[in-house]
């Protein structure tokens, strides 16, 4: 089921030895490996799996010139994985995340109920996924028994009835046990914390709200909203890192409420294994930490014209918006609204047969 | 703790024995008992219990003329319990919910990780609400970790450092595993449903969202947010029934986001043991499922000028806009809001401490 719509994309800088904890669940599916930072190195991938690998070269020689809109030396690059697919599903996953036996058992401790099989069975985290995007979105008003599409759950009372059909979901917004998603200076303060806390419920982010989003165990429709999930300009040559999800995040929603699409965020879990190093974490995101206090006011604010009826027109203008209101912050702003405005080129070269009919040339001012 | 700055509000027609399963955690407190019905029947209350009783009459006769705006032959009468209360918390309750080993049972069985005591102690209901009201909300933002407040927890990589501090929690609405808070249709659809979905986690509804309000357990701060909280009119002589707790739930919600003030749903549970009637329900909600549909984008789009600078002011400026804007719907709208007006003068008179200095005059337009 799903098989020939979903692929799954993974980017990575080593061997991919952490693919045998997801066999069962990953090997019906064709991944596609985003390899990062020294073209020559070989990634080893365990045998059995359906997978096309590209490394830097590879996206030089598909994308010539607007490569540049693809991150280098940063996890950012994913977002290329995205771009090469023919699926319509995409579901992406870190290097260092495991289901396994260990979140099992933190599971079967925490919340027995869930795991359904009692000889103990692994949680299926991409079943889950595809579940959260198969089934609507309500983000007009808030369930307070959250998902009303979950078995044995519903919408409450006081739920107004023509809001009940809700809205196609875009993006599934999967968690992670054991090491929690921090920022560096959180990770300085509280390096032994870890998230224990298993919550059995999936939500859709209302209307208007914005989330921070992490790449790490992300699924969503490409069809619906695949050119707004660029992960931006980081690592080699840029001021940031650990910012690319975060903007993906931002930008999704802020076109998702646009255009009446839902995105949820909840189950399923994954186990992330590694904390990464919070020193290194600091130099890559003091500026981000600097500029969101501006940036994050900015997409609250942003508002997107009627004519805005694609995902790449809406992208196209989110970039005018970025150069006017975010250029005056830093130089990084307007080469980065360039490169949303490439990744969009890009995008609609890699897939015709998405592309809306007329794409306005947005680079004009 | 807090035992005098906390009251519990029951309506009822009928002997509390339910408070027996309630004696550990309610008898250090005092008990505001609102007699709904025949004020010449005698309501049994256990012994031990600190409490003060009014009927129909004792409402009469303190409120005189604005006794009118007290609903009668409806749990909304409870709100006269808000009002004569003067201890800074409120944690209202029906009396068909329980705590008892069927929630401890039912959520020892879910998450084992909640029951805390090994021996199988009851899950303190009243402990989690006052939990959830001293620490602050998250509004503006959705931290996908939940409430960031929680031991084990913090912000996400990507929450803006300068929104940490959060706002002061104004609400605290409380779930119910059994039988779900359902509407009628949903009742009769679904007659054998059962919430047995235990989710372990507190939320701040988003600033803009509104929710349904279900009064059944519920708790808030009196002072920051006392005066929003009138359930209307409802039950005799009205066209409409059951939505009580949804009127005041609109209210306070666009209140709260006004004064920059958080609302939290999700913990604790309760265990509602009874399902009303749904065709008695269909009856009285029926009216309510049809105006929702107009009722509901009027306060979506509900806006306070700046200077409703106290929940009064708020409170009158709405019930303005509800005679202006939904007056057309139904002429009981202008009577609702002609009782607004009175809620808020009994109030004031009641609460001369908490009054503001000055409430303009709203009943002229």
């Amino acid at each position: 089921m799903l098989k020939d719509e979903l692929d799954i994309v993974i980017p990575t800088i080593r061997n991919l030895d952490f693919l045998e904890m997801w066999r069962p669940f990953f090997e019906p599916y064709h991944l596609i490996i985003v390899q990062d930072g020294d073209p020559a190195k070989t990634i080893k991938v365990p045998e059995g799996f359906d997978y096309e690998l590209y490394n830097r070269n590879d996206i030089n020689e598909i994308l010539g010139p607007k490569a540049s809109c693809i991150s280098f030396k940063d996890s950012a690059c994913r977002c290329f994985g995205y771009m090469v697919s023919k699926k319509k599903y995409i579901f992406t996953i870190d290097d260092d995340c495991f289901v396994s036996f260990l979140l099992s058992l933190s599971i079967g401790w925490v919340d027995r109920s869930v795991a359904k099989d009692p000889s103990g069975k692994d949680i299926n985290a991409l079943e889950q996924h595809i579940k959260n995007l198969l089934s609507p979105s309500t983000p007009f008003f808030f369930n307070t028994l959250y998902d009303p599409f979950a078995e044995g759950a519903d919408f409450v009372r006081g739920y107004p009835f023509s809001l009940r059909e809700g809205v196609p979901t875009a993006v599934s917004h999967g968690l992670w046990l054991n090491i929690p998603d921090y920022d560096a200076p959180t990770q300085l303060v509280k390096p032994l914390e870890r998230n224990t806390r298993y919550v059995n419920a999936v939500f859709t982010i209302p209307k208007g709200t914005l989330f921070p989003m992490c790449g790490m165990n992300l699924a969503f429709d490409r069809e619906l909203v695949g050119p707004a999930m660029y992960f931006g300009l980081m690592g080699d040559g840029q001021p940031i890192g650990r910012y690319d999800d975060m903007w993906a995040g931002w930008c999704t929603k802020v076109i998702c409420d646009h255009l009446r699409l839902g995105v949820k965020t909840g189950l399923p879990y994954i186990w992330h294994s590694k904390a990464s190093n919070p020193f290194v974490n600091l130099k890559k995101e003091y500026n981000g930490i600097f500029w969101q206090e501006e940036v994050i006011p900015f997409f609250q604010q942003a508002v997107l014209p009627r004519d805005c009826t694609t995902v790449q027109k809406c992208y196209i203008e989110l970039s005018k918006q970025v150069r006017e209101k975010l250029g005056k912050i830093d130089p990084y702003f307007n080469k980065l609204a360039d490169a949303m405005l490439t990744w969009i080129e890009a995008w609609d070269e890699l897939n015709p047969s998405l592309a809306p009919t007329a794409v306005p040339n947005g680079r004009q001012k």
